[in-house]
C-alpha cells in the first residue's frame, strides 16, 4: 500500500493507494471514525462492493442512500434524496458520509457532506481511474445544472481517501480509457518525465497491470496535491488543472452529459487545448503530435465531430472560468509546462473549432 | 453611521449600521463590486425598498429573484430557484448576491451564493432587527427540511454588511418584539452591564427609538463577532449563541414553522434554558425573574401552551446540538454567564418540559 499525504492550511488528509483497501476493517479502523455511516453509492457499485464494505465496517451503524447509476442523476433533486435519508434517519453531526463509486457518487456524496448540518466528516472510496486520479485531491464536489455542469456545490474536503486499485478490475474498458485521459493531464501541465513515462507504460496501463496503475496513480494525485496545496480555492495556479475542461465541458454540455464520458471529453479537450496553444504559437507541432499520437494509442476520440463549432461555443460561455466576460483558457508552452490566459488571438480559437468540432 | 469590522481568520468584513444606507451610491460602490448583481428579496421588501436600492446600484447590471415571502418558502426548492436565476442568466464567478430581507432572505442568498460555482460574492442588507443582530455575523447559511430547522446549508461569510436602522421602520411590531428576544440574549450569554441597560432602555426600542436601536444592534453584532471570532466552525463557544434555540426550534419545527416567530421561539427557549439551569442549581431565581419579567416587558410569550412535552422532545433529539447520541444544552450560570453542557440530571428537562411545554 502507498500512502500520500494531502497538505492543505486547514487540515492535512491521507490518500492510501493499494489492493484490498475497502475490504480491510483494521484499515477502515483507522480511517473512518467509529459512529454512524452515511454510505452513498450507486446501484452497480454496491452491488459489487457493497457487502464488503459493510463487512468491514462492522458494528457502525450503516444508513445507505444507493443512487441510479450515471451522470445524469448528478442533480439538484439527488442531492434531495441523499438528504432526505440522512434526515429521516436523524444523523446527527458526528457522523460520517463514506462515498463508494466513481466520480458522480463521489460528487454528489461530498456535497452532501458540505451541506448536511452545515458539514460532517467525508470519506472517499473511488472506485474508478478517473475519480481515483481527479476527485481524490481537491476537495470539489456538486451537482449539474441543465445549463451547465458542476455549477452547483460546494469546497469540501475528505478526512481520507482509499483507491483500492482492485475495484479497477471490474472497471469497463471504456472508462479506463477515459481516466487515463486525466493521468495524461498531470503529465502535460507539470511534469515531462511522467509524460515519458506514460508514452512507455501506456500499453501495461491499457492492460490493467496493478503495479502501473498504483504508479500512475500516486503520481497523479502528487501532482494534484502539489497544485491544489498552493490553492486551494483556485484564485490562482489551481486552474490549470482545467486543461481540456472548457473544451471538454462544452462537448460534454451540447451533448447533454449522454453520449461521452467526462475523460473521453477531456481527452479531445486537451488535444483541442494544444492545438490552440500551436495556433497561439506556445506549443511545438511536435508536442502536439506527440500528444495525439498518445491519445490515439488509448483509444480516446480526439476530435468532437457530433458538436458544431457554433454550438460548442455557446456553452463555453457559461464555463466557470468566464471572468469579466473574456473566456480564459489552460494553454501548452510545451508537454510539461501550462498557463492560464484570457490573451489569445480570437483566430486561434475560432481556427480550433472549425478544426475539431463537427 | 456605525462601523463595526468582523474579524476572522480567512478575511474580516465590516458591518455598517445607520439611516439610509441602502439609497447611498457612494456607499455601496464602496462595499459591492461594480460588476454583475443577483439581487434576491422577497415580494414584501423588494416592494419598499428595491427601487431605491437598484437606483443606487446605478449602471451594475441587476438580475432580480424575488421570493416568496415566509419561512415556508426556506426550502431546497427555493434555492434551485434562485440558482436556477444564475444559471439561466450566465452569471459568472465574479458577481455578487446581494441579500435584501430578513433572515430568510439572507439564509437563502447566502446559501445560494455559496453554491453558486461552488461561491461567489455575498452581501447582506437585512431589513429586520432579527436578521440584523443575527445574520449580520456568523455566516450561516442554508434551508429548512422537512424533518427540521437549518438541517442543510453552508458556512460562507459576506463581504459586508448594510443594517440600514430606517427599515425597521416599516417593520411589524410583531417583528421588533421577536428581533429583541435576540438582543436579549446577547446580554444574557456574554454581557450583564447590556442586560441592564436593556432593563432600563427597552421602552425606548419597543418605540423604534433609532438612537436607542443603533446602540443594541451595534452591542449585539459586537458580542456575536466576538464569539464567532474565536470558533467560525461552531466547534466550541459559538455554540454559546444556540441559547434558547434546541427549546427554540423544538417549538417551531412542531407547530409547523408558520405559528410562532424565530425569535418568539427563542425567547420562551431563553427561558426555558433559564428554568432548566434554575433546576440544574446554576442559576439564581432572581436572574430567571428578571428575564421572565424582561421578556413579559417586550410582550414575548413565556410557554408554548400548544406543543406537548412529549412532542417538543422528539422534535429536540433531531437537533443539530445532540452529540453522540446525548443532547447538549446552553444553560446559564447567571445573566451574563453561559455554558454548553451535555452533563444535567434527566429531571431537570422533564420538570422544565412539563412546565413550559401543554
Amino acid at each position: 500500500m502507498n500512502t500520500l499525504t494531502v497538505e492543505l492550511a486547514e487540515r492535512s488528509y491521507p490518500i492510501l493507494i493499494g489492493p484490498g483497501l475497502l475490504g480491510n476493517a483494521a484499515l477502515l479502523d483507522e480511517h473512518v471514525p467509529r459512529r454512524a455511516v452515511l454510505l452513498v453509492s450507486n446501484t452497480t457499485v454496491a452491488a459489487l462492493y457493497g457487502a464488503a464494505l459493510k463487512l468491514a465496517l462492522k458494528d457502525r451503524p450503516i444508513i445507505e442512500a444507493i443512487l441510479p447509476d450515471g451522470e445524469s442523476y448528478k442533480t439538484l433533486a439527488t442531492l434531495a434524496r441523499i438528504l432526505d435519508v440522512a434526515v429521516t434517519n436523524r444523523l446527527a453531526r458526528d457522523c460520517t458520509v463514506v462515498a463508494l463509486g466513481g466520480g458522480v457518487v463521489g460528487d454528489l456524496a461530498g456535497f452532501a457532506a458540505a451541506c448536511y448540518l452545515r458539514g460532517v466528516d467525508f470519506v472517499q472510496i473511488p472506485t474508478t481511474l478517473l475519480a481515483q486520479v481527479d476527485s481524490s485531491v481537491g476537495g470539489k464536489t456538486g451537482v449539474n445544472h441543465p445549463g451547465g455542469k458542476n455549477l452547483i456545490g460546494a469546497f469540501h474536503q475528505p478526512i481520507a481517501v482509499l483507491a483500492d486499485t482492485d475495484t479497477l478490475a471490474t472497471l469497463p474498458p471504456r472508462e479506463l480509457r477515459a481516466g487515463l485521459a486525466e493521468v495524461i493531464k498531470y503529465g502535460l501541465i507539470h511534469d515531462a518525465a511522467f509524460f515519458d513515462w506514460l508514452e512507455v507504460n501506456i500499453d501495461r496501463l491499457l492492460a490493467g497491470n496493478p503495479e502501473a496503475l498504483t504508479h500512475a496513480i500516486r503520481r497523479s494525485c502528487e501532482v494534484k496535491a502539489e497544485i491544489v496545496g498552493r490553492d486551494e480555492r483556485e484564485r490562482g495556479d489551481r486552474a490549470l488543472l482545467n486543461l481540456g475542461h472548457t473544451f471538454g465541458h462544452a462537448i460534454e454540455s451540447a451533448t447533454g452529459y449522454s453520449t461521452w464520458l467526462h475523460g473521453e471529453a477531456v481527452g479531445a479537450g486537451m488535444l483541442m487545448a494544444a492545438a490552440m496553444s500551436r495556433e497561439c504559437g506556445l506549443m511545438s507541432a511536435t508536442d502536439v503530435a506527440r500528444l495525439r499520437a498518445l491519445l490515439h494509442r488509448v483509444g480516446l476520440p480526439i476530435a468532437a465531430p457530433d458538436v458544431s463549432p457554433a454550438v460548442a461555443l455557446e456553452h463555453m460561455k457559461i464555463d466557470k472560468k468566464v471572468k469579466a466576460g473574456r473566456m480564459r483558457f489552460v494553454l501548452l508552452k510545451r508537454i510539461g509546462a501550462a498557463i492560464v490566459t484570457a490573451d489569445y488571438p480570437p483566430e486561434a480559437l475560432q481556427t480550433t473549432l472549425t478544426g475539431y468540432f463537427g
